[in-house]
């Protein structure tokens, strides 16, 4: 089992484990790695999918793989397992990265054994079995859907949210505060990075000024901060690898605010054209690795390869609020980078700025525009 | 002059205008063409640029040239003039899209003229000139910065702003009311959408439903419920098309959240892989094309072109809230399109979905990702 | 059974059939078809896999694909089959074909079924089972190779041809003549397009000026010139769809030629933005497709409506040699369009041009230049 | 004066720089630079400008710019100076590397300076100035185009091939055989790459095999044998950075070999998709960048980063055969690389390959296919 951070009781399931025959029990600790390996290169690649999915539960799945592959070569295992269903991503994700990490290695996914999925149709069937055996299971009738949770985020989907028009109950947001309920005074906090990492978090405890800059700590205190205020909420219809359709709910309090932080400082330090190609090319490709379960792949490595040359000059601090939902930037400064310069783009000054040279820039743009509107005027 | 929906005080304009020597006033209503031409087109590309800024300015600028032309013919002019600053985007946009319409134009740039440069060196100077000659303009020293509004939006830049790490002062956004001042109640309406258009908005007003079909009237109820409700607002560090770097402040209230509902249909109706394609190309593409003035080019016009068969299944509706700066998806529901199977992608249930078939689609994908895993592990 | 040009024996494919126990045999010339749909947007868009690979077989998949769904419901069918092996890319596109347009279908793909591959195991039990049923066949000892043939190609690929290293037999090349065998002297030709396609090929006939207009015709010419005189040849390792790397080799004869023409006519007639975003975006993801076998899918259909918006100005003539293997542009030339201006390019004299405004755009573009060069120096 | 390897009398250039005024001569030999620095990795890259151009004037550009930054280091000069023409692609090229090089450079143009075109019109009046003048010119009445050489390629443009339908004289060519004067023989060579690079390059020199490793001595060779061998010619209207078409007919004799040489070998040992993101994205970039003068420019130095990366499996082989303007594949063959299996793609045995996995591969490819199909079928 994997403490990646989940808010879970570990000695409960250890007991669940051995309880309904496991011979033993593993948990290896993943939340360092998971923080400094999967969830600060997806704030410096800006990762979003269709939009909208910061890719939580996407990130935690090579993390989890690996560290079960390496117990599965301590325990001499030939086979691996998981419970994932046979509609979703998180099969594929968890089996590409076992087979990448051990390519001689057996996969047991007993939801696509006929001997089981024609003995169980569903969650619905298993959630019987489950009661009539007398094992414990989080999904219950009050609260009907699936869950995975892990430091960045938590999903909810299936159950009463299969439909897409039906707006989540309430009750079933677990990591942030409703933004109706949270509090009415807005809270600022500055974060701090260094080559696109986040370095250090400001923020304000009990009237004192305090900073972290312990990777985990400053994970969990971006959580924590987004949490109170209601930061991080999503509601999608998204589009699994296998090409199915799928409705999820997620909340990804810290990572949102660690993001959107980041986007901004990007605007202030890093060039454009460097900026538009990582744009265009980097944030959807590592984006869609990482959904599809290609983490541990020649495309993940290569991709991989493009995040840090692209975050040299990230380097600054921008100051953020937290209100009710929103993450909304203040300012932003660098003391290292200079591509930003307030003389030269002042409407209150020229500068070293020849106006006339926009003049011949708009020129020779205009060469192929006068070409154009003289075809179009031709017609 | 153009009417683009900016809330401006016309009649002053035009009396100003002919007192400082203009031989003629024309006001050109272009509301209408510029929600159905530009801000819906805007809708159903998703525009955006460099993550944050949604191209309110850019949107309005070929509409406005494309009218200034249209008055140029029928005067018989044989030469333009504009007021944009020899540093900004606007001078590119209007200059690019002035020749594309008419190539034979002489544009009069005042600002790039050295007999003008050379007397006033920036905006103090000019404000300076006006109050001295009596010319009555809008930014104050109460209000030091620059704006430019339109239906659609409003940019503040320039002057206290030039400050990336200064924080916007409250009274000076005038299209949102600030979100802590914003109803403590979240206001709940409904988009429809057909081939990517929002065709219908219906809210409550005073306890009745109430339906906006007209795509002016509909812009103009989403930008009052998206305004009394704080959302839109964006405060960015951009990079100019002639490369120097600039910090604008912007509210785009109705296209924020019309924008918002129209990316979430998608997710329910859209095939996975014309969203990838249109995604990674049409959206930026789009977008850059209009940041950089080149709405009327080859260019333009063939991506405009990509936007139709984007989204002919674009059709059914979103239910959004509007709380204090947030944008809130409630569900979303169509009556025609049948991408999105509950069935299908349930938990609960198999369907028509054979377990075993995934088995072999990643079987499959994991051809590669082995013999990565082997090259590895050789190592 | 598809009449897609391939040089074949349908009187003896037929007694064939029925000998070895057909009900019943139906012969579909979709040869126009295949040139004027599938063929010419192969030329439209420059269409190309890997850098290298025409795409012949997977041009002709979609026109048989359809041709057979048509008669299976035509006949009845609930079924169809093909006899493609379980590792290669033509099962999926004829399978993905079959589903696209008849959903409800049912595949046949022996080389799949356990009761047929635990039977043969590859193509040499095939062929000694063949031999012993009396079955003709094409592969033989004397050609150890597979084939696929239509009108616009053929395919060569394993046997001794899965040794990469192998250098196939001179006597395996069918659809050209050996660069060394071919003329001394060069064939000279004119190729017209309009609006990028292919209207009018002249070439000299007996001494005779001749011109070909219909498009099966006129791609027949361009295949005739191409073949006597060595043009279209290819030898690859590509990538399959389902992950293996295969070696093939191929002639594409009349296809190289108008391709290489189209890609000449283009940078006479083409604006540059369109022709970049094409050639990023189009080109490769129409090429994608169609290797893989989507060409009916919601992205094919997507795709493909890009193109006649990027061909309208592709309208002119090239002059073309064939000569030993090459493919030589000897000049262009269009009567509409006006892009090309010999004045504006000329080094001998100026024009409309403004020297200085060249100044200007290139002080412009150095602006971010500078900053960088002043942050490389300041490090 | 660089020696960039283009064929030219240095002595003779001395003599005429010191006799038209020069106070001193400086000639700086960057061969070695060029080929390692600029060949090698666009043959790496497999760069690529318009589908046919293969940059070698961008190439040598910010080889000769820094070589001549640097000599104005030493002299102390605060100006640098080149002879481009005010239309040109190279003026911009040269000047954008000057001031990424040295920032606070002053550059001096004379062809867009006004003294300067406003009495030499083009070309001609100033060859009728030099003739006046007593100074030797390369361009005469007899060679009526421009030219521009280096170690890889020379370019012709202007004069008379400013017309797009002229067929350049066959005298005018000078790096190449032409193709029917070629041998009658095909000449077989092996290359040798390593990460990409070309390392050893073994051919037949008077029925002995010699190799080569030196990496000028390598490209020299390539030179020799495309060049005897008619390899290498180009003629193409491209479009320039300022947005003009012009035409150019170029001869790139060795790299042409060794891109082609370096393409097949990628084939055979580069994994699917990290080829297919390097093809669209990193090829495209990387050309369009040193195309217009970008190479010393954040994105150049990004895009840089993102070569190495790619090519770490590209080890290997292969053997190629020059005839008469063609570059002929004979074979390929990785010691080190292990993507191609035989055993794996072979039609003729089963191997590991389960082919039922195929079967759900197409299935779950289907599932979104046959919605596909349904709506098509259901309108």
């Amino acid at each position: 089992m994997a403490d990646i951070g989940q808010e879970e009781d570990f000695e409960a399931a250890r007991q669940k484990a051995l309880k309904i025959g496991a011979t033993k029990y593993v948990l290896v600790d993943v939340r360092r790695e998971f923080v400094e390996q999967q969830c600060f290169p997806a704030v410096q690649t800006n990762a979003i999918y269709e939009n909208v999915y910061l890719l939580g539960t996407s990130l935690a799945r090579p993390v989890i793989a690996k560290a079960q592959i390496s117990v599965a070569e301590q325990e001499g295992c030939f086979a691996v397992s998981h419970g994932c269903t046979g509609k979703g991503n998180d099969q594929v994700r968890f089996e590409l990265a076992f087979y990448a990490l051990k390519p001689d290695v057996k996969v047991i996914a007993p939801w696509r054994l006929p001997e089981f999925f024609n003995r169980f149709e569903g969650r619905s069937a298993l959630l019987a079995y489950a009661e009539e055996k007398g094992i414990p299971v989080t999904q219950t009738k009050a609260k009907p859907w699936s869950t995975d949770e892990n430091l960045a985020h938590i999903s909810f989907e299936a159950g009463i949210l299969e439909d897409p028009d039906t707006t989540p109950p309430k009750d079933m947001w677990k990591l942030t505060v409703d933004p109706t309920d949270a509090p009415q005074t807005p809270e600022d906090f500055t974060v701090q990075f260094e080559k696109g990492l986040p370095v250090k978090l400001t923020y304000t405890k009990d009237g004192q000024t305090v900073s972290v800059t312990d990777p985990v700590e400053l994970f969990l205190t971006a959580n924590a901060i987004a949490r109170r205020n209601g930061v991080g909420r999503i509601d999608i219809v998204e589009n699994r690898f296998i090409g199915i359709k799928s409705r999820g709910c997620y909340e990804t309090p810290g990572l949102t605010l660690l993001r959107t932080a980041h986007i901004d400082l990007e605007g202030l330090v890093m060039d454009r054209e460097v900026r538009a190609l990582r744009d265009q090319f980097v944030t959807p490709a590592y984006s869609r690795i990482l959904y599809n379960g290609m983490y541990y792949s020649p495309e993940g490595e290569y991709v991989t390869s493009m995040i840090a040359p692209s975050q040299i000059s990230v380097n600054g601090q921008v100051r953020v609020r937290a209100y009710k939902g929103n993450t909304i930037i203040l300012g932003r400064s660098s003391e290292t980078e200079k591509l930003y310069d307030a003389t030269e783009s002042s409407m209150d000054e020229i500068g070293d700025f020849q106006p006339t040279d926009t003049t011949g820039f708009i020129a020779v743009q205009a060469i192929r525009l006068k070409k154009y509107g003289e075809t179009k005027l031709g017609k």
